[in-house]
């Protein structure tokens, strides 16, 4: 992140059509710079109270571009901990933009993605836990996923990370002890309880480790791809499970090229449905391209819909294409059974879950969500516990925390090397520091920050 | 629009990622149910003074839901001249509309769209061009169109309808005088004063009139359609001039089937880039749909890029296409001439601008936006005018009141008949009322603020 000193701006709300868009001012000079480009009776921006909200109108170069509202927060009492002034105008594609123009001619730096929650961190507004729950809960695309973010925004899961992080510093410097004071070999006393403390620290990472999967799709969304040959309706059952005409549909084989994907939510759970090129031995190079993207797309899936033409007999590939997916979250659509029932199975299909169904008739479309509730039920976790850890930032550390300590219990155990042992417990600590921000690079730092929106 | 007795809620902020969004409320339970769902420090929302702004939690029965800003503003110093709260809270897909739905549940009713702008208008904040001014700079997509927005809102154009309006009610006004008051023939005098009166209301609405297809190409951009035969390089064009990969390119005829549309701005003027399927006697119904549309395009486009392929010889059916085209507002695109140069143009392409240009090595594209310029510049008026009309509401009212006046001229004029004269100017005198909200029925209205996005 670049210099502090400097007063940012940027849209703070969505892009698009909407009744009202807000450029955000934060930094020394917001309440000079609001002086400049907003126009009100009586007193100027900069000498109204903290929290007051002002109407008036929007000027660049004496010219109004729109009249709004002006909110000013003075510091401390800010989300960024500095003094912040909003500017509420028009929403659309041009007025807000034309607004923050103004306000960066007027001095302000264009804020990079993230710097307004960077700053309320770097002022200790909020720890790196927090912020990284603002994105979360930002970019959250299901109920249950913004629950886990307000959750981790209020500070329950920090609490954990710093209880993991207190015990493995004390573990460290009674480690550092051992070796500053001891000349001979570690008591067993000594050893045992060194040695049990290490263990309950990996077990509480272990711990919040296995939530990470449940956690991650709560907030990705489990990816359900529609599979099967060409021609046998992969997207007339999405059009249809949808209800809308989300896909071309025709009757040439091969229509669909490019993967869809659309959210679908059941029981608060949202499902990306991902309709796909048909699978076969493709002749041109755009369907080849569009096959390519399928198998891309099953191999990263939770779930399947597989999909058959009972209306005719069973084609060889297909028994290949089912045999090579996961039984237990597999389900066959038998579709196309309006055109007759041709269709026979093998006993290779014995154990798998069925449905007849006809997305032109609309029938099967219950059963299949049912069956689908129930595959999640049975073989997907999801269970949103406060404690699950949602970002992939977040677990890749615990799991190097972990290693760590695996690493420093052998050379304790069975090497009886301290020296080993300590060094690899402060990568652990290290390792744990990064997670709350303490000891952290600014690379580090950056790359957090930069995945947020601008504007945030 | 339904009862103004209803306090209404909607999210006033675009849909979509951002740092920021707004839930408005408006109405007199607006502070009662800001104590339902606010939770802050000290005093509660209803206690809170007016255009002041306090940081709090947004609950639903107990639970965060998120942290966020309250914004105060009592009638009559509000937007709609009612009491209304806005609430900040994160933005993102999911948060906002959980927002929305605890306010509901709180008592709220869900705004109609338009109805906060709606309820300003019958309040007396804004009349209704003002009002409708708020939509179009919502909706504008380029800084000229923002800025036309922005004066009407300011009522200038709304200051020329009123003048209008009590003009014709002064004229239709002497009219009745005459006929309660004169039992023979109106004298001369009289009759020439109020021809010359109505002759001079009628142009000054013809005047407002000749701007109205300006302010609406403003407004809506230019429509430019890029056509031409198969395989000649239109979506390759389409994206080198937008330098992106926007249309899927391949060597194939035809694989441009939908038509795809791109806005793209030259001085300020905003472009609607229109590639459409090429130009041949289609065989597949999938093709025969997709000529279908783009012969609609054809008919409805400002200016044409017709583009040939260089390095074939012309085929007939190129000439057939560009003669049917405006030749003034038309541009020959000789694409592809990295390929050699070998087709040969008759005479009758003589007088059509020309550009050699190859999609592929970005060749000519400097020239094709010159060449554009110049034809907009020539042929297309798009001047900016305070008094430009920018709605076709008020277009088609005009229009009429101008063929209201023209029927009373006629028959004061040609038939003295005072009391059909005066009938029209009647109608008239309704036409303007309607523009500037005077005398408006529901359903007017109604069609009115139904355009609005939801939320404003």
């Amino acid at each position: 992140m670049i210099s502090n000193d400097d007063t940012i701006a940027a849209i703070a709300t969505a892009n698009g059509e909407g009744g009202i868009a807000i450029v955000r001012i934060s930094g020394r000079q917001a309440l000079t710079i609001a002086d400049q480009v907003f126009r009100c009776p009586n007193a100027p921006p900069s000498q109204r109270p903290t929290h007051t909200v002002t109407w008036g109108h929007i000027v660049e170069q004496g010219r109004t571009l729109d009249e709004g509202l002006l909110v000013v927060m003075r510091a401390p009492q800010s989300y960024t901990r500095e003094d912040v002034v909003e500017l509420q105008c028009h929403g659309g594609v041009v007025t807000p933009r034309q607004v923050l123009h103004t306000v960066l001619l007027a001095g302000a730096r264009m804020a990079e993605p993230g710097e307004f929650t960077y700053r309320a961190f770097i002022n200790g507004r909020l720890d790196l836990p927090q912020a990284e729950a603002v994105n979360d809960l930002i970019r959250s695309r299901s109920e249950r996923a913004a629950r886990l973010a307000v959750e981790q925004m209020d500070g329950t899961l920090s609490k954990q990370f710093k209880n993991i992080y207190r015990n493995l510093i004390a573990l460290a410097a009674e480690l550092e002890v051992v070796l500053d004071f001891t000349e001979e070999e570690l008591s067993q006393d000594v050893a045992a309880k060194l040695i049990r403390q290490m263990e309950t620290a990996g077990q509480e990472i272990g711990g919040l480790l296995t939530h990470w999967q449940d956690g991650h799709r709560i907030r990705e969304g489990l990816s359900v791809v529609i599979t099967g040959r060409p021609n046998v309706g992969k997207s007339s059952l999405l059009n249809a499970l949808l209800g809308k005409e989300r896909a071309i549909v025709s009757h040439h084989p091969g229509t669909t090229r490019d993967v869809i994907e659309e959210s679908y939510y059941i029981e608060g759970v949202q499902l990306r449905l991902i309709d796909t090129a048909g699978l076969h031995r493709a002749e041109g190079s755009i369907e080849q391209e569009g096959i390519r993207r399928t198998y891309e797309q099953i191999q990263k899936a939770d779930l399947y819909l597989y999909v058959l033409d009972a209306s005719t007999p069973l084609h060889p590939e297909d028994s290949i294409h089912v045999l090579s997916l996961p039984p237990q979250r597999c389900l066959l659509i038998l579709n196309k059974i309006d055109l007759g029932m041709n269709i026979v199975l093998s006993s290779l299909f014995n154990n798998l879950r069925k449905v007849d169904a006809s997305s032109f008739l609309g029938i099967g479309l219950e059963e299949i969500k049912q069956e689908i509730l129930e595959i999640i039920s049975h073989y997907i976790h999801l269970q949103s516990m406060p404690e699950t850890i949602i970002s992939e930032r977040h677990y890749h550390l615990l799991n190097r925390a972990r290693h760590e300590i695996r690493d420093s219990l052998y050379f304790l155990k069975e090497n009886h090397d301290e020296l080993l042992a300590a060094h690899h417990i402060r990568n652990a600590v290290q390792n744990i520091g990064n997670i709350i921000g303490n000891d952290i690079t600014d690379d580090i730092l950056s790359s957090v920050f930069s995945k947020f929106c601008v504007g945030k």
